[in-house]
C-alpha cells in the first residue's frame, strides 16, 4: 500500500507550507500584570493617564519660586519665609506667595506657586526662614506632569513580548491587565502498547519501554511557547486510539501524535482523518523523520479557536521525533504564539572526522561541540542510531546536511544550530570505560560530558583527536606512546597521548548472594557447567580477563581457544558494566564479570580475579585546557577524596 | 545623620561581595518530570537500567540467524520456515532453530536463537516461507539491549539544568521525579504611603502614584530563577513597615524593600536590622542606586532555609531599583538558583552623540541601539532623569561608565550589555510630535521604537543623526534643507532630511460639551475671562499656535506680545497631548490646545482653528534601511487606510 511504503516523500520546503497551511493559533486572553512577563501583547496600549500625574518634587528640600533665589550663593542666600509643609501622598494646603518656600520630601505635589525646589543640602534653616544658598531656574528639581509618560501616547505596540521593563511601565500606568495571544494548546498522544509511563513498572521480556516522546515532546512544546496536554497512551488498539485522537481534537489547537506511523496504526489515523479533516501531507525527505503526517482534524465541538486542530504525526524514534518537532511543529507553535524566532544561535566549527551520508535526503545530524586546545571548535556527529533516547542528551546542536552531500570532509568547516541560544558546550569531553571511580571524578568538573562507549572506543576517538580525554582500563593502549605530564613537559617528547593519572579497581566474578555455587575462580567457569556473562570486546574488563584466561592456559599447558569454548557464555559480551551482574540477579546467569563495587552496589558476593589500572589519557594538544587541567589537579589530590565510596 | 546622607560609599566590588556573603539558598526538592524543564539536578542520576531493556527490532520484518542468510541476494534468496510472530509489548514464545525467521514488528523483542533481522522490504513470503532477498550480519537491524543507556552509566550530572532532551533521557530511565534546587523564595516590599497598587484609583492631588517596583521586581526575580512574593505595601507607618519585614524574613530567603531609603524609612530599617540582624553596607558608588542597604534578618521561625534571610534595600525611584536588582541582586539570585550567567549578550557600537558625565561613580547608563545606514550600531543613552519609569522600556541594555570617565565622545565605541540576551534593538527608531494617526501607522511596523518627544527635539535629534525619522507636526523645519524621495534619489541633492510622507491634522481649541462658554476661537481667549491651557513649545501645535495669534496682531494692528498677555494661561504649556484637554474635563480650565481626534475622544466639543501638515522625515543615510522603506510604503498607499479612525 502506498501509504505504508512513503513512495512520494515531501520536500521539507513542502512540509514547512503544509504546517504553515494550518491555523494553530488559540486566540486571545486577558491575563494579570503578575502574569504578563514573556507573553505577546495583541494590541496597542496607549496611556489614559499623565506619569506622574502631577508636579512633583525629586528631592528633600523646599519648594519656592525660582525668581526668589535668583543671585543667590554660598555667600549671599535667599531667606524665604517657611510656610507650611507637604510630604508625599498628601495634598499640598499651602499656595506660595513672593518670597515664600514650603518644605517639601521627595515624590510629594508640588503647592500651587512653586516653580521649582531647592535640595534640603543648599539650605539652612534660620527660626521661621529658610537661606537657600544656590540659585535654581524654573522646573529645576521638579519632574511636571507627564513629563515621564503622557496621557494619549503609545505606551505599548502589538506584538510586543512582555519583559520586566514593560511591566515597569504598565505598572507606572496602573494597568494591571492586558491583552495577549493565547498559548496555542498542544495535545499530545503516544501510541503504542509498549509504551509504559515513567514510575511505572516496565516488564522488559514483554519488550515494554518507557514512553519517551509524551514529556519531551511537551517540554520542547512549553519551550515554543505552548500549553502541551497529555492525552493517555493510545494502544495500537483502534478504536482507543480513533477516540482520544478525536478527544484531542475537539480540546486542543494542534494534536502532535507520535510512534502512529506504524502501518496499523497509519490505518487508524487515515481513517480518523479522511472522516473529519483532511490529510495534507505523509513522509518527508530528512532523516531522521522521514514517517511524518501533516492534516487537519476537525473538532466536533468548537472549542479550539479555529474550531478545528492542526494535526502532525511524528514519528516513534525519540530522536526522529524531537527533531522533527524541532525543525517543523516548534517554530509553527512560536509563530502562533506570537515569538519571534530565538537569536539564531549558531556555531562555526571543523568536522572532527570524516562523516560519510548520501541517501538523498536532507539530514538533520545532531552533533556535538569541543573546544580543541587553540579554543577552536570541533563538531562531532551524535548518532547511536535510531531508537536511541540518549543522542539528543549528549549533543548541543544540529548541522544540516544537504541531498547532495555525500561525505562530510574531516577538518572541513560546518555550521551547527545550537539547541537553544544558552546551550553551553561541555567544558570537557571524554571517551572511555565506564567506572564508578570516575563517575564521582566527573561530579566535581562542571559541565563535562563523558561518552562510556569503553576503553577501546575511547583509544580510537582519542587517535582522531575528537575527545579531551580517554579512560582507558586494563592492558590496553594499543600502540601509542604515552607520556607522563613531566615527560610532556620536557620539549623532547612528542607523545600520542599525555597520562593525567590512574587508578586501580578491582575486578572478577560477581555471583549470587552467599555464592551458592561456591564460585572460587576461572577455573570453575571452565571446569564446571556454569552460565557466564560476558563484557563487550570494546570494555577493559574484557581484555583482562581474556589475559586473565591466556596466562591459565599457559600454566595448563593448553590452548586460550580451548579454555574459551569451554567456558559457558564467553561470547555473550554485555555493554553495560553492571549488566553481568544483573544477569545474576535475574538468575540468569551463575557468575557474571563486573567489579567489587558494583557486586557490593547491587547486593551480590565477589569473587576476586585481579586487580586492573585504570588510565586517564588526555590529547596532547589539549593538556592546557582549563577542564584538563583541572581534572589532573582532581587526580593528582591523594585520590582518597574520590576513590573512596 | 551618617545614615541619612551616605558619607562613605561602597565600591560596587564591595557591594557585590556583600551580597555573596548572605546565604540566598533554598535548599531542596523533588519535582515531577512535567515540572522539571529548567530546573538544575541537586545529585548526580545514574541509569539504574538498560535501555532498552532487551535486543529489540529496528524494523517491521523477520527474525533469523544471520548465518542462515549468508549468500543470500535478490536472485537467490534464502528460504526459511517462518515459526510465529512476535509484536513490540508481546513476550516471544518461540525459540529459534536453525533454518528458521519469526515475523516481527518493530520494537519487538528478539526471540531467543535469533541474532540478526530483515525488513520486511528484502524478503517475499511463499506459503508457510519466508524468501530473504539478502544477507545480513550478526546484530543487523538489532538494537541491543543497554545499547542507548546501560544500567550504571552515569546519566545527569549534579548541576545538569534540565533540558528537553534531558527529559527523553529521564523519561527513557522510567525516572518520573528528580531531586532539584529549590527556587531562592524572594519577598518584596514596596514602602511609601503614596504608593498605589495597579488597577486601583490614583488621587494625582494628593500625590498619590501607582506602584511600579513591586510586580518589576517580581517580574525580574522569575527572570533570575527565583520565587517572588508580594508582600502588601507599607505606608511609612513604622509599626506596619516593621510587622511586615519581620513576617517577609521568617518566610523567604531574601528580603527587598524598595523605596526604602528616605530618611524616615531608614531609620525603621536601620532599627528592625539591628534589633534581629546585621547592616553590611548603607550607600554604593553606582548611579543610578547610591541609596542601597545590604544586610540580614533573622527568622523568628526558621523557615527559610538559612534560618534568617538576606535583605536588600533597592532605592525607590524605579529606573534606579531596576538598575541595582540587575546588577547585584539578579547574579546572586541566579547564583542561588544555580543557574549559570545568561550567554553575555554585549554589542559594540559608537556613541550617536556626546555624553556628558563625572560624579565620582560608577554610572550604569541605561542605552538604547539604532542601526545606521551601513549596517552598523549606534548607541544613545536613555534617560528621562530620576523618578522617570518608562526609560528602561525605551532602553535596550546598559552601558557602564566608569567613574574615571568625565564625557563619551560622539562617534566613541562602547559596549553595551543587553538586558536580555533575546533583546532585538528596534526595527525603526522615530522622534517628534505625538499623533493618533502616527500611532497608527507603527502599530503596523514590526518592533518600532517611538519617543515623543516634540516636533522640535525630533528635529534636533535628528540633525544630530541618532533617529532613522523625525515627525514634526506645523511649519516647524527649522534651517533643514528638506527633499522628497524623488529629489534624493536624483544624485545632485544633499539634503538634511528627505521627507517621506505627510498628512494633515485639524487643531484649535477643545472645550466643554455643548460649549457653554460659546467659543468661537481666539479671540474669545485674548478678548474675554477664559482660562486657557497650552502646550509645551517643544509641540507642533504650540508653533502653530504661535503664528496664528501673530497673523491675529497683524490683523488688529497690535503687538503679538499684548495678545499672548491677554491669554490666561498661554505660557502654560503642558508637555502631554492629551494633558490641556484633561483639564478641561477636570473643570481647571475653559479651554485646551489640542486635536480634533483627542476632543472626540475625550467626548469634548472641537473649535477648529486651522490644518496644520504632519511631516515624517528620514535622516538621509538611512533611506534605503528596511524599517524606512516600509513605513515610506505605508505612506504612500493613499493613506485613508492608517488616517481613518
Amino acid at each position: 500500500m502506498d501509504r505504508k511504503e512513503f513512495r512520494d516523500l515531501a520536500s521539507p520546503e513542502e512540509a514547512r507550507e503544509a504546517i504553515a497551511s494550518l491555523s494553530l493559533e488559540g486566540g486571545v486572553e486577558r491575563v494579570s500584570l503578575e502574569n504578563a512577563r514573556g507573553r505577546v501583547l495583541v494590541a496597542r496600549l496607549d496611556a489614559e493617564l499623565d506619569v506622574p500625574g502631577f508636579d512633583r518634587a525629586s528631592l528633600d528640600g523646599y519648594a519656592l519660586r525660582a525668581r526668589d533665589t535668583f543671585g543667590a550663593d554660598e555667600a549671599d542666600p535667599a531667606r524665604l519665609d517657611v510656610v507650611g509643609e507637604v510630604h508625599a501622598g498628601e495634598e499640598p494646603d499651602v499656595a506660595l506667595e513672593e518670597g515664600q518656600a514650603t518644605e517639601i520630601s521627595t515624590g510629594a505635589v508640588m503647592p500651587s506657586g512653586a516653580d521649582a525646589m531647592v535640595p534640603v543640602e543648599r539650605t539652612d534653616t534660620d527660626g521661621g526662614d529658610v537661606l537657600v544658598r544656590t540659585s535654581v531656574a524654573p522646573g529645576d528639581n521638579v519632574m511636571f506632569a507627564g513629563a515621564d509618560v503622557a496621557a494619549g501616547e503609545r505606551a505599548l505596540g502589538p506584538g510586543t513580548r512582555v519583559t520586566p521593563r514593560d511591566i515597569g511601565l504598565l505598572s507606572a500606568l496602573g494597568i494591571d491587565e492586558v491583552p495577549v495571544r493565547k498559548r496555542p494548546t498542544v495535545g499530545i498522544v503516544s501510541t503504542g502498547d509498549e509504551l509504559v509511563r515513567p514510575g511505572e513498572d516496565v516488564d522488559s521480556d514483554r519488550g515494554e519501554i518507557y514512553d519517551v516522546n509524551s514529556y519531551t515532546i511537551a517540554a520542547g512544546v512549553e519551550d515554543a511557547g505552548g500549553d502541551p496536554v497529555l492525552y493517555p497512551h493510545a494502544g495500537d488498539e483502534q478504536d482507543e486510539m480513533e477516540r482520544i485522537l478525536r478527544q484531542a481534537a475537539e480540546e486542543c489547537d494542534l494534536v502532535l501524535s507520535s510512534g502512529s506511523t506504524s502501518a496499523s496504526a497509519v490505518d487508524v489515523i487515515y481513517r480518523v482523518i479522511e472522516e473529519q479533516g483532511e490529510l495534507l501531507l505523509h513522509g518527508v525527505a530528512v532523516k531522521p523523520g522521514k514517517p511524518m503526517l501533516v492534516g487537519r482534524l476537525d473538532g466536533s465541538d468548537r472549542r479550539s479557536s479555529a474550531g478545528d486542530s492542526a494535526y502532525v504525526g511524528l514519528p516513534g524514534y525519540p530522536v526522529s521525533a524531537m527533531m522533527v518537532f524541532r525543525t517543523f511543529v516548534a517554530p509553527a507553535i512560536r509563530e502562533a504564539a506570537g515569538l519571534s524566532e530565538p537569536m539564531s544561535a549558531t556555531v562555526e566549527g571543523r568536522m572532527a572526522a570524516q562523516e560519510r551520508y548520501g541517501e538523498g535526503r536532507l539530514r538533520l545530524m545532531p552533533v556535538g561541540l569541543v573546544e580543541d586546545g587553540d579554543g577552536e571548535t570541533l563538531i562531532y556527529p551524535v548518532d547511536k542510531g535510531s531508537g536511541a533516547t540518549t543522542s539528543l542528551a549528549e549533543a548541543d546542536g544540529v548541522v544540516e546536511v544537504s541531498p547532495e552531500t555525500d561525505y562530510l570532509e574531516a577538518g572541513e568547516s560546518v555550521t551547527a544550530t545550537l539547541f537553544s541560544p544558552d546551550v553551553r558546550p561541555p567544558s570537557l569531553l571524554g571517551v572511555g570505560e565506564d567506572d564508578p571511580t570516575l563517575n564521582r571524578l566527573l561530579d566535581r568538573l562542571e559541565n563535562p560530558r563523558y561518552l562510556s562507549e569503553g576503553s577501546r572506543p575511547g583509544l580510537r576517538r582519542l587517535r582522531d583527536g575528537v575527545p579531551d580525554v580517554a579512560v582507558v582500563a586494563g592492558p590496553m593502549a594499543g600502540d601509542l606512546t604515552v607520556a607522563t605530564v613531566e615527560e610532556d613537559q620536557s620539549s623532547e617528547a612528542d607523545p600520542d597521548a599525555v597520562e593525567l593519572g590512574q587508578w586501580s579497581r578491582e575486578w572478577g566474578l560477581i555471583v549470587r548472594p552467599g555464592n551458592p555455587d561456591e564460585i572460587d575462580g576461572l577455573d570453575d567457569l571452565i571446569d564446571r557447567e556454569l552460565r557466564f556473562v560476558n563484557r563487550t570486546t570494546d570494555s577493559g574488563l574484557r581484555t583482562s580477563l581474556g589475559e586473565a584466561v591466556a596466562d591459565l592456559a599457559d600454566e595448563r599447558g593448553t590452548a586460550r581457544h580451548d579454555l574459551v569454548e569451554a567456558i559457558d557464555g564467553f561470547d555473550l559480551g554485555l555493554r553495560a558494566h553492571e549488566s553481568p551482574a544483573r544477569k545474576v540477579v535475574a538468575g540468569e546467569a551463575d557468575a557474571g564479570l563486573g567489579l567489587a563495587e558494583t557486586a557490593d552496589r547491587l547486593d551480590l558476593e565477589f569473587v576476586p580475579i585481579d586487580k586492573q589500572r585504570v588510565r586517564v589519557l588526555a590529547n596532547p594538544d589539549r593538556t592546557e585546557k582549563a577542564s584538563v587541567r583541572e581534572l589532573e589537579a582532581l587526580l593528582a589530590d591523594d585520590g582518597t577524596s574520590f576513590q573512596q565510596y
